[in-house]
């Protein structure tokens, strides 16, 4: 029953002029007002993950759990798992958020056989579709859990056991079937023992092989069943494993090109695995959206200064307004959407702040999403950058951007126009602008 | 005249019970001694590149140059030019390396207008030409230089000006032209300025689109005036800019496939590019000789603890010993080789020290092949990686492997044979045996 | 004469209403506004560098200048550094910063001899004594390149040849000098060289201990000379170098105290360096001013996806803030000051740029300054902080505090008290209460 | 009863002529084989962590555990941890180990009360004396695990709770005290939870000043007891937390010496902390020897292209060379040691790849040792470094070695002898030197 585990928490409401340390409101996300043509919450498509936050116990390579909830006695059993569901649908219905994401070990207890584990699957799910019909907050996608299971050590669809192999793609079979009972938007992959931890033990090219195939069969069975939602792919570039093979947007592009699976699979870009991989925070969302592969996010940050995957709620307005900007580019980022792969610190083990994590994450990228609107409404930052390509529009620049041109007709322009004149770049002077939209 | 820039080095010969304090001999390579069918010399194939050994001159962002030569005066003198490579084909001779690199504007100076500059280019490349006829050493690959000129400060092939893009068009078909007069095995691209500093003021379609059309006009030039060279692409993450469009290998050869050049170009592998971009030493090249494109090596390294490149010298046994197993896996790295991309320190002003450092990183990949060579000889670590992965040999691991499973009789499996061993990755196993060959 | 070399650019005025894309005027930066009970010019004290924004070229490791100014033939002549030198005051003075920063190499060509080369210093000095008079603009600080010249290769203070370590002694006797004279606030040392590259030619100890001699020689000087300045050390952790002695501001505490030098040295923070270092962006100027040694900062940024210090204008608000948050409790930073040692990027090549550059960080850290007060002044920030540790006021966590319990008291206390409460560390609760003063 | 979990295993003998894949046997490591005038295991003075090789579980961030052991059955019963003792101690003696080391936690189970909890650990340790004397293995160190609680999420000596403070000081007591009933030869404080994840809420004056009081009480009450052991502090950067204050061997220099404990504590040294710090793997070591505080080493490594502690098993013949030559130069490392602090990989789920990896590990430091020994006994290098600073034992250079030189006599030494000659750093010649020896 909805409504009982966070009773000293209203339901989150808009309130602008709330003090600064009230912090169990919103203050500028207004999900029904209309920005750009939308409502904020369609533009925005916030989702909270359901292992993280529900799942999630604050323990760490060095520590125990800390986090302990009234619906949770911490045993296995469906009675656990359903408290849990039905805490997490009051969590959405309070915070106002219209999706969640899970994997299948999230939600229902794994048993002696796939057998009797698919069974808790089904009753787990049957509890969820009847929550997710009261409260009207649907499933923006599911994914399975390849990597937890002492089986899944060496890999799931790389491991040098076909018999591993076979259990994982069983239990993709699975999460297929119940992503089409939940009516998922999108099913998720990711590889996070799909990789390396030594050269000196891997082939690499049958693992890499391997792995096309397993997506494969995936899309198949899909297609075969009818689910509809689109098959994503995360890509994060170690952690657990020293190399995944989805090191990043590219790496994932290269991937599915090599394996012409390109066409079937777009990419959910987590900002935090960005960062691992080297980039800046936005990169792999601009290079996906460019590439046209850009399927849904992952809403959250990392430390810069910090090597692994902290999950953080995003609290940056910079990189949420930059994030939007390429969101609005590309009108939107359905039927994907901002999943909050985060998580509330280990210390942070108040139930109250699981709300304020989130409200400020939602903030956050309500922000971002009105700055972002001002800038692509104002035009004066595209105005400029397409100014600086102009010369890609005609002569010798078009026959380039096109592919008509040659290297003697190269040769033959600037033995007629000589030097080319030096024009500045002017990253200070987009900077300055980009700041006034903050 | 070859001779009389290094008198006080005599050639560098094999000596293997030199005093330990004696740099300036061979105690591991030994060019013409055959190792598993090759000499020595096949199989290594080393390659000085003249822009760090004969141009460099130790300065760095924080400092003014340090490294003065006898025969350099440091004038942008065609004479001064011809001393340099004078001397470096001294240099080459001495060493006995087979193989050298070089940038167009590295030994030529650029004029007040592309004919003249390429003039200059006719009159070095003549004595070029001579003086590898004279020596015998030949020349593994040259390159355009795209990236210092204040021309090239926002790309050449990416520039945003098409006029840039042009005089970067018209410099490739001269390089192109002197690759085929000198008879370069090979052509590299090392795109430096090819990237962004700033998302803000950078059209990411539009460039990547451009790179590849430039690339492709390289390609039919190529064909066009019979330069059987193979052309390569060197990946580099980062440096100078913020984020180069050829970040590392897989990143490569996506970019390759979106635009339909992966069988015309291959990899150019830098092991200090790789570590720059979040990897293992020799993932790189590991990872394109994987997908059939490890053309050729730049051989250096970096120090692991600083993100910028050193190009230091080669000198880790383990290292050399990786990469080694990878090239005689690949049966060679023909026509590409071993160039070092490496300089010495700003602080090794002694001439003494340029011959010093090439001798202590041929001894290390010398060890680094012998060692290889054993570990494929004995066969011992191959086979307990084929015995890895033995279950894709045949029953449904083999239909897995090719292709021809489902995810229905993968399911179907797991019923009747429920769940998969524990099986040990062995990784301490494998680096204690492969500890052995060091 | 001040005033002929940025004629098309007016003195900069606060016009907060000017345009987006008008960057050429101050939107927040109020020099004359009294914020917190002083004008904002006297808690920000901005500082323009010589050195990057009157020396810098835009070269870098892969490409030549790009940045060339009218008033700069690119002369090692007098008369050359005299309209430098007079531009920057044109530049200082149209910007309306009151500080300004250099090295003494940067202002004056080094000669033939030492002599010689001080004797230019004299003249250039001269020079800028008038142009501070007549411009009210004064010294931050004044520094000595210690790094640039060949003969630092190996280290200054540092190096293994004693004979360097005297000409480095003899540059900052001169450097000490022309402070005085200049009437400089500070007087910088910056150990680019001192440091190793390998461990394999470094006796730690003799070098460490000769860094401690030189800077002893320095202080007992700089008394006898009645120079008031404040000495300052700015760490860094590598680049040049491998492994500076400087790492960090923890890393220099520990070295003035092993060498009973803590009491006449403070730190210059610059936060590139602190990201380069693993560090958060404000953390050494957290932990500086903790220790009570925070001296003055080198307000720049780096971006965190690179390794090397790219001295960027600071541009994030965020960061801003945070920094403003701790000079203002500290009560200022003066006599230090913010000194922009950051460098336009070498694509922005035109003179505009520079002023555009610094526009937006003055204006960056405007903001910063006006939100830090807000947080300082709503004190709710801090009352959560002092809530935190109000344990340590009473009782035993008073004699916890105040060093005057023991172990066996601590004890007794568990044995009566049981296990603690678990106290939520809010983490998310302080980030969104921080956002609301962006 | 010791011999019965590793039946399958015989005692480790040392059979240099092995085949290349019995990792069973040592091939390099000869205890009792004098070098340098000791037998190799008082130089090496190897110990086996206990939690690692006894209380892991090959769990991660992403996974559940994949290792089970026979003697262990999960239970949290004092049985059960018996046995894991017995198992140790039988696991100590066939692979011929004379140290082991333990935090309190992992050899005890915690109880309702404080007061049950040191009754169990009397228990224990009464076991563990017991099986010291059966096999005269001894205690190298012992500490507390002072972050795995819950109570010490927030820290431990640093927590902003003072009730959580004396929980740690409490536990702190009576590690000392086993200390000194196992006869322990090191005490040592790892201070994993003793930093911040955020600065907001932080306030580190307090938290250092506490921590500093909270050693002494340690130091006051050791000395109380009489306990002779050497108190070590470990540092790390980071993780689990985003700063730690112990962040390297300087930082935690500085920090003993601001509060006077610097004769008092030594560093015990763990290189995977060290890169993580970002500096070279050695050093750490080096650095803390020059200070005269080497006092013990963990040693382990990472891999330089991960961001987080992998805690592998040293395989690294160069690293161990260099860590070893210093641990000769300063007379070994007694009363400290080797503690491989260090886990089998989480999918080397074999008993036996327990003993595979310390085997390996012992033999990269046997030929460690056997390398440094040659080095130090040929005396090249070091002849070769001292050579590099002689300038200082004589003339104007010994006078600014001994702190005897002013600025004055400094310029008037250049003014007579003009610039100093260039000189070669020769760190190329330096590599091959050393690489010689591997």
């Amino acid at each position: 029953m909805i409504g009982q585990y966070f009773q000293d928490v209203p339901r989150i409401i808009f309130n602008p002029d709330a003090e600064v340390d009230d912090t169990l409101c919103f203050k500028f996300y207004n999900a029904t007002e209309v920005i750009l043509g939308r409502p904020m919450e369609e533009w925005l498509r916030f989702s909270v993950c359901f292992w993280h936050s529900f799942r999630g116990t604050g323990a760490d390579p060095f520590g125990l759990a800390t986090i302990r909830r009234s619906w949770d006695d911490g045993s296995e059993t469906v009675e656990n798992y359903k408290r849990r569901l039905e805490a997490a649908f009051e969590f959405f219905t309070k915070l106002g958020v219209k999706y969640w994401t899970f994997h299948d070990r999230d939600i229902s207890p794994e048993a002696a056989t796939l057998e009797k584990t698919n069974r808790n699957l089904d009753e787990m799910t049957d509890l969820a579709l009847t929550l997710q019909r009261q409260t009207g907050v649907r499933l923006l996608w599911n994914t399975c859990n390849l990597f937890a299971h002492p089986r899944y050590a060496n890999g799931a669809a790389t491991n040098p056991d076909a018999h591993v192999v076979a259990y994982a793609a069983a239990q993709v079979k699975k999460g297929l079937e119940i992503g089409r009972k939940l009516g998922a938007q999108n099913f998720v992959f990711w590889g996070g023992r799909e990789g390396y931890n030594s050269l000196l033990n891997t082939d690499l090219d049958i693992e890499m092989s391997n792995m096309a195939n397993f997506l494969r069969m995936a899309l198949v069975y899909k297609k075969k069943i009818g689910f509809e939602g689109q098959l994503l792919i995360e890509p994060k570039p170690k952690e657990p494993t020293r190399h995944q093979y989805d090191y990043d947007a590219q790496t994932v592009a290269s991937f599915l090109r090599q394996f012409n699976l390109q066409n079937d699979f777009k990419l959910n870009i987590e900002p935090n695995h960005t960062t691992l991989a080297g980039h800046g925070y936005e990169h792999d969302i601009v290079m996906a959206s460019t590439l046209g592969m850009l399927g849904s996010i992952d809403a959250n940050t990392g430390s810069p200064d910090l090597g692994w995957d902290t999950d953080q709620f995003p609290m940056d307005i910079r990189a949420c307004t930059a994030v939007m900007v390429q969101v609005i580019r590309q009108d939107g980022i359905q039927p994907g959407g901002l999943n909050f792969d985060a998580k509330v610190r280990r210390e942070s083990t108040n139930a109250k702040d699981l709300f304020i994590a989130h409200i400020g994450a939602m903030d956050s990228f309500a922000r971002g999403l009105r700055n972002a609107a001002k800038i692509v409404e104002d035009g004066i930052m595209s105005k400029h950058l397409k100014a600086r390509y102009v010369s890609f529009e005609s002569g010798l620049g078009l026959k380039i951007a096109t592919g008509q041109a040659d290297l003697e007709e190269c040769e033959e322009y600037v033995h007629q126009h000589g030097e080319p004149e030096a024009i500045s770049g002017q990253q200070e002077h987009c900077e300055a602008i980009f700041n006034r939209y903050l």
